[in-house]
């Protein structure tokens, strides 16, 4: 099934060594800037940014630190350091401590006494900061978002994952749409998405299908539905590639639907496109938001969150929503290098649901979307190749 | 296929709201006698332990608010109320914010002014710590683990659950284990272990499997192996019954091994025995961990860490590993309804890895194994029906 999607993400490479080693430096250069003297990262997209290395989250801290100068040193549970070796590389500094011991005292000494106040990633489990507050003095230890402000700018070759990755959810959301019956049920089609995407060359699949009234609910309801004529199908899905995410939604009609239905789509993508011509460098994140909520309040469907119950978008790398968020009261200034969703809807509860979303970058002088977007009802999942 | 495991779960109810109840009961006596004001309580094991709601963990906080009188409030994005409302009840008091709004100024005015200190759920993400402490003030909210104090004292209908839930493992590597073939792959045979305990009615099945030198590496290698003669099988694996769970290892002979093998299969299962009978109420949890080591040591498998490099155990509850550790230095005192593993090892890299895990209940007199134990390598499964 999905031949014609074999293949889809070949020649897209993963993140090389020194690919890591530039993330290192961009973080060290950032605890320089901000007169820290490490960052302490938990297992979690941070981590994969920095070494590529994946860890199951267990109550044993497993700790990358990165120091304002010099190697980073790793911080394993004794039994665990072969293991880790496998997956950290033969050269890597490993501090181990022994199942009795505090491990945070051994993330202490590998800081060293008196060099300074430490970050740790705002992503970490509240435990793991208690036991480094209580180790090295808890005015030396702070929630800093080093690492997620230097992942925010996404380099060429990230961007080159990401651009792949979001075109081949929705070469795989075309192909399956075909696949939609009479009295299907969403976990069905669902099924059908996900297997599209798995033959493009995603992993770490995940889908959201809606049909009709169950699409007022933003994320989901536990209402099954079997689709019928007239019903809406909304689809919000991404997988993964090399890490890198997709995150895509495509609403549009089986069969015939209502006018009212044709309008909402309408407003909705007119909304989007509103928010699209304000997405540049230099502008604050608040503003693309305002121009999509101000199409959907002009059209009827305000005020506020009355119908477009959401914020516009997320940013989007290692993790399916991180910094930069498109918010209202937002001030942070778009930069080049910068990915994040487009996605404004509306919800009508008991009715439908329309969300429409792409992925777009900021470039150097206004801004690339990932992949064909939709610029007709008539033609609801874009069209063209990628 | 595994017919014959099929209903093997049946009779065991999920927990009642009664039971939801009487935990959040326990939850406030214990606020109470603290001093506490509250508990604040992310998605996770103790938001499942008050509630039985489940919730994907996302930038957007969704806070379980305990106070120490009165009901709990749950703090909720806007715009996924309806899910939440699904998934909560209908009585439920839902504090929800918009997305430009702050979450934690929300929970702040739940939680009320001068109301006193706010335990913070240690497994919490440290970003929302960070925002509760904001809001609140710093001084008033730390990480205390409440919830999880209670967790450790299971009631009899959560020992039904975990006991069922490690016979059902038992009885499925039994089942799964004639399928061993010369060369077959780990990962097929792991398929198999799985394919068993989701026969049994487990759910969140997860197995690591591992052959010959493999076993070496207590949580895994990223190298694979083909199972020859000769080799040990190590299984250890579970799975989750209404969200209790099950973590059992066996180790066996594939063919005929040496008979510094056998040997060493025999030391652990004279330690994991010697551990045994000393579980029991008024214990410190160090004990058994140093009864189970001696055994090890004056094997001559030592000293300390060597070759059983990890400690002997851990609670288990609706989390596979939780309080109470079985770990050198823990003086915790054992009490009747704690339930943890007994699971010495032997590791010698290049050659083998031997490991026996059973889950263990301290009762009023003494202790409860779930299943049949292990007592012999020429009977490595255990024995008898469960």
């Amino acid at each position: 099934m999905f031949e014609s999607l074999h293949g889809f993400c070949d020649g897209i490479d993963p993140p090389s060594q020194a690919e890591y080693e530039a993330h290192v430096a961009r973080v060290q250069s950032r605890l320089r800037r901000l007169g820290l003297a490490a960052v302490v990262v938990e297992p979690g997209a941070s981590m994969t940014y920095l070494s590529g290395v994946r860890w199951r989250l267990s109550e044993r801290p497993f700790l990358l630190v990165v120091l304002a100068a010099g190697d980073p040193v790793w911080v394993c549970p004794s039994f665990e350091r072969a293991t880790a070796r496998e997956r950290i590389g033969a050269q890597a500094e490993i501090a181990s401590w022994y199942e009795h011991q505090d491990p945070y005292e051994q993330a202490a000494r590998v800081i060293g006494a008196g060099s300074g106040r430490v970050a740790m990633d705002p992503t970490a489990r509240l435990f793991v900061f208690a036991g480094l507050a209580s180790a090295l003095g808890a005015d030396r230890i702070a929630a800093i978002d080093v690492v997620g402000d230097c992942r925010a700018n996404k380099s060429d070759a990230e961007l080159a994952r990401l651009r792949r990755a979001n075109c081949a959810t929705k070469a795989a959301i075309r192909a399956a749409a075909a696949m939609a019956r009479p009295a299907m049920n969403q976990q069905e089609f669902a099924a059908k998405i996900a297997a599209a995407q798995g033959a493009a060359g995603l992993s770490d699949v995940w889908v959201l299908c809606l049909f009709g009234p169950n699409a007022a609910f933003p994320h989901g309801t536990g209402q099954e539905r079997q689709l019928r004529s007239g019903d809406f199908i909304l689809v919000d899905t991404g997988g993964s590639l090399h890490g890198y995410r997709s995150d895509i939604t495509r609403t549009w009609p089986f069969g015939r639907v209502s006018s009212e239905a044709r309008d909402v789509w309408e407003i909705v993508r007119r909304a989007q496109q509103a928010a699209m011509a304000k997405i540049a460098p230099g502008v604050p994140c608040s503003e693309p938001e305002a121009a999509a909520r101000t199409v959907v309040e002009q059209a009827g469907y305000g005020p506020g969150y009355r119908y477009f119950t959401h914020r516009l978008g997320h940013g989007i790398g290692l993790q399916v929503h991180e910094r930069p968020y498109l918010v209202r009261g937002n001030p942070r200034i778009l930069q080049p290098g910068m990915t994040m969703s487009n996605e404004p809807g509306i919800y009508i509860p008991g009715q439908l649901g329309v969300r429409i979303e792409d992925i777009v970058a900021v470039t150097a002088d206004g801004n690339e979307v990932f992949g064909p977007g939709v610029d007709s009802i008539d033609r609801p999942l874009g069209t063209g190749h990628s």
